[in-house]
């Protein structure tokens, strides 16, 4: 038996087939309800194979979505510092990440979204469980108000990467980050901490 | 000669060729440099066919980008009543639009765009040439401010159109108008006419 030394052990058959089954089960049945077992019995595997290959199931979304960042390592830097400020650090993380190399996974993330449900629900999921929660409910916000404040932020984050990436409209497209962080961080500070239409 | 009755004149052969050489010059050279002559000098017509067909350059755009809608006559909803209320009026507007039948056109085109270089500057060219500039024109901004101010709302509603029709977050892909309009109309109201960053 030769000794592995790449940072993606086993198989590659049985770690796209893990990877279609987690997919298929994130898309259909959403995040919370989706279940290691439940992929593992999909993809003919031991869900301690899923354990080994993958880790956590946030890492197996991860990886099932193709996504480079971790979004568990950037929401302490999200949430370090005062409440206040939380809107400008969410814009400015957000941009140190679509404007590293890992944007560009981005990019073609929201290409495959716009063209297909299937990854349209992925990405749903996505932002709501990995991003939104895990910022939201570090902050004293009502919980009933966390949908709407979540999907608020969302709206705001997913057109700025729309018009800086995507459709690459100036001066937005090549505007330095922190002049955007002064821009649109009032915006994400008051769909997260201000008051809500009733 | 038969008497033609249907809404669009001319041979269809014709009028492809047309559209064909906007879209050309369209995304090439954008909406200002792009002229009539030019069009149809690449479409081997005469200019007066091209405003025969399609009358003014504006309505010759909107036919290529197959737009169901005429930016134009949405203008003056928006800029009727004080400057205050143009935020609210401007999403009330795009809300009116993409949630009729006209907004299957604009998820096309957006999809279009994400996967299509070209279908990315024509949409470009039109959000800015269409309706951007059309607004800010008809208030007291700025002239240096209006690309940032243009492309900062930009990001806002194509995020709003994203969320609520292509990703289907809830609640803002259910969520009634009004409570949008509440929540995201300051955001508006900010990028247009509130201080901007330096």
């Amino acid at each position: 038996m030769t000794r592995r030394t790449g940072r993606r052990p086993g198989n590659p058959d049985t770690r796209e087939a893990i990877l279609d089954a987690a997919r298929a089960a994130f898309a259909e049945r959403g995040f919370d309800a989706a279940s290691i077992r439940g992929i593992a019995a999909t993809a003919g595997v031991d869900p301690a194979l899923v354990h080994h290959y993958f880790g956590s199931k946030d890492q197996l979304f991860l990886a099932a979505m193709n996504f480079p960042v971790d979004p568990g390592q950037m929401v302490p830097r999200v949430l370090a510092g005062d409440r206040e400020g939380v809107g400008e650090r969410l814009v400015r993380t957000f941009l140190s990440i679509w404007d590293s190399p890992a944007g560009s996974a981005g990019v073609a993330l929201l290409r495959s979204a716009v063209s297909n449900e299937w990854t349209a629900r992925l990405l749903r999921e996505f932002i709501t469980t990995q991003v939104l929660r895990r910022v939201l409910d570090q902050l004293d916000v009502d919980p009933a108000e966390l949908p709407l404040r979540g999907s608020l932020v969302a709206t705001q984050l997913i057109g700025l990467a729309m018009i800086r990436h995507v459709v690459r409209m100036e001066p937005v497209a090549s505007a330095d980050p922190e002049t955007l962080v002064a821009a649109i961080g009032p915006t994400i500070q008051r769909y997260v901490t201000g008051e809500l239409p009733t």
